[in-house]
């Protein structure tokens, strides 16, 4: 008997490449030993959690026989810290918020969800910009939505607007970017997100209903060379910003993340009643306690960047070295080169002969090029350095 | 413009009473003050997380500075978790469980979600029996099954299997049960069970195809009398136990949960497979890594339930003595009593004169009664009778 949905059976025949790659990643360590394998598939943080967050969590342990200190609290998480993250992010974002344009949630994953229950009714579509995160397909159904990809501009990875304003329907109902971007680097430009927020709003004004546009940027921090990732919060009453901590302070299984909404919407106290309700319904309930008491003491407190800066250049290096064609990422910890050889399944399979493990672009809606996660100790990158350069001469 | 989805526009016309009740009680303790306000809307557990909690969490603290300590791990929890608390659950459940017949989840809650996301077919229906917990609607909604509440046996809350026969269609995928039931407290004997499972593995044979029945059972540590609530897992293949650390370790906001399936499941594999995708897929990613730390450290401990036994037998004297009806509750800290006067929301509203927060029976789908949640301390209790014998005097 059938014992799955008829949509799950299908995913599953479907599976993810990143995890796919996880597994033959498994089946390599497990015969050559994890230090003889060079794994760039995940982008599990390998540095530390900052001291902020260990001293906290110590806080947190000597608290932990008062009553209701794991007590549940409003499906919204704790007003009082959504109070201190609304001033936080006031800086971050060059805005004026206040804690009811801002909500916790479970990591910037059940964000993305918790929105999408809020605003999306059955049968509308989102777009994003490919190369995207795999994942944001299954957001979407989840809420009876599609996905609709649009390509970047193969040049630079930069949205392409032209193709972004043939692509709204009367059935859109958001526009997803991310940025900086997983698996590109690229980070958007404030005039690239101006345009965006104009189209989006007459847009809007065209169809009689709001597009709204998600910011999902976990990789805010983790911008190279001095940039600073503009904020599309002033720019458009419909923008929301999600992120979590899991990449600036190293805490992805936590799974504590959060929505700030801009505070030019009209509509602000049904959007948050919203918001708080699906967190609620979807299961969620409220996000985890331990990690709200942690971001509670170490808000503003990141891992050291110029880590990822010096293997960011390690990378480039190794790259540059072994003849690949690549954009150098501006943001987060990715490179996603050009495949040699142009097949990116088959060129990924070969870099598994010299125990290297990347992810497909196919994975990523983008053919032809592989994504390199190198939140990975520098040595890692400099010894698989041969192995790189020897298969991209195998397939160039 | 209308910015919320049509579904959840509705569902915030129709908000929960139980979150209502949460407000008018913060108005009424804002205007009292907390200490003058008799506060039983909530299933929010006073007492204090046990020892084995406190100690471990101080443990994972000392270990917080180490690479990956916060990292992901598989969509279903620490692999070497699953092992540990199989071996837990194989007592309890009196079943012999491995690694793979158990899967962590965000809280019950998430278990739920991530169970239905995985089996239900859009249109499908899920029944439950009424009483019952409200969010169980929503969370049939979330995959797009509808819930189809069958009355207890008003007598003594017991499920009415004739009534569940003729409840059950082609439609059906699934029966969802709550024992120790929230909010009638009552325990379904090893007798109802064993007719149930056999009920509906007929029907499964009759339809082709398999009715799952899920029971959720965060309170299975807090039967009274000594009972021992009995496990369905033996009694049908496609039977599944849902629990969390919620209650009996008063950790409700770290949200930990876990689903446990029948070994006499052929397609165990396949129904793993889809519970790890839909714990990713629905934004859960993983249950938090800290109360997974935590489980692995406090596994098998428990508050103290002589204290929720004392509060009982407080609550049952101060509602004997106020001339209320009721059932005594043989397992969960809930009372639901009928409403004297018969009009659950006119005697809610009666109660509120009394500083005395309840929640109406309506908001679990059985109005004429109302549910008291006594994790309170036992002064609580005793200082509320006064208010108690004067709401029923009033309205009989």
């Amino acid at each position: 008997m059938a014992i799955l949905s008829e949509k799950v059976t299908g995913y599953l025949e479907n599976a993810s490449w990143i995890r796919r790659m996880f597994e033959l990643g498994s089946q390599l360590k497990a015969q050559y030993g994890a230090e003889n394998v060079y794994d760039f598939s995940l982008g599990n943080p390998d540095l530390p959690a900052p001291q902020a967050v260990v001293d906290g969590l110590k806080e947190i342990a000597s608290q932990a026989s008062e009553p209701f200190a794991f007590g549940y609290m409003p499906n919204g998480g704790f007003p009082w810290l959504r109070e201190k993250l609304a001033r936080h992010l006031s800086a971050e974002q060059n805005i004026n918020l206040g804690a009811d344009e801002v909500i916790l949630t479970n990591g910037a994953a059940g964000a993305i969800n918790s929105f999408l229950r809020a605003v999306v009714n059955p049968g509308e579509e989102v777009i994003t910009i490919a190369p995207y995160f795999v994942e944001y397909g299954f957001y979407c159904e989840n809420h009876g939505a599609t996905l609709k990809p649009v390509p970047a501009n193969p040049k630079d990875f930069m949205p392409d607007l032209a193709a972004l304003e043939s692509a709204i329907t009367p059935a859109t109902r958001a526009v997803l970017i991310n940025t900086p971007n997983n698996p590109t680097g690229a980070i958007y430009s404030a005039q690239t997100l101006k345009a965006l927020a104009r189209l989006l709003e007459n847009k809007s004004q065209e169809y009689g209903k709001p597009i709204w546009l998600i910011s999902d940027e976990p990789y805010r921090f983790l911008a190279y060379d001095g940039q600073q990732p503009p904020s599309i919060l002033p720019l458009y009453p419909y923008a929301v910003a999600i992120s979590s901590l899991s990449k600036n302070m190293s805490l992805p299984g936590e799974r504590i993340g959060y929505i700030a909404i801009s505070p030019r919407l009209k509509e602000k106290a049904e959007l948050m009643a919203g918001l708080t309700l699906t967190n609620r319904i979807l299961g969620f309930v409220n996000p985890p306690v331990i990690g709200q008491q942690i971001l509670a003491r170490a808000i503003g407190s990141n891992v050291d960047i110029d880590i990822y800066a010096n293997r960011r250049k390690a990378m480039a290096e190794t790259l540059r070295d072994g003849g690949y064609e690549f954009v150098m990422p501006q943001g987060a910890f990715y490179f996603f080169p050009k495949a040699p050889g142009g097949d990116d399944v088959a060129f990924v399979k070969r870099l598994l002969e010299e125990r290297i493990l990347a992810v497909p672009g196919s994975g990523f809606g983008w053919p032809g090029h592989f994504r390199l996660a190198f939140c990975v100790n520098e040595n890692v990158i400099r010894n698989a350095a041969p192995g790189f350069a020897r298969a991209a001469a195998a397939l160039a």
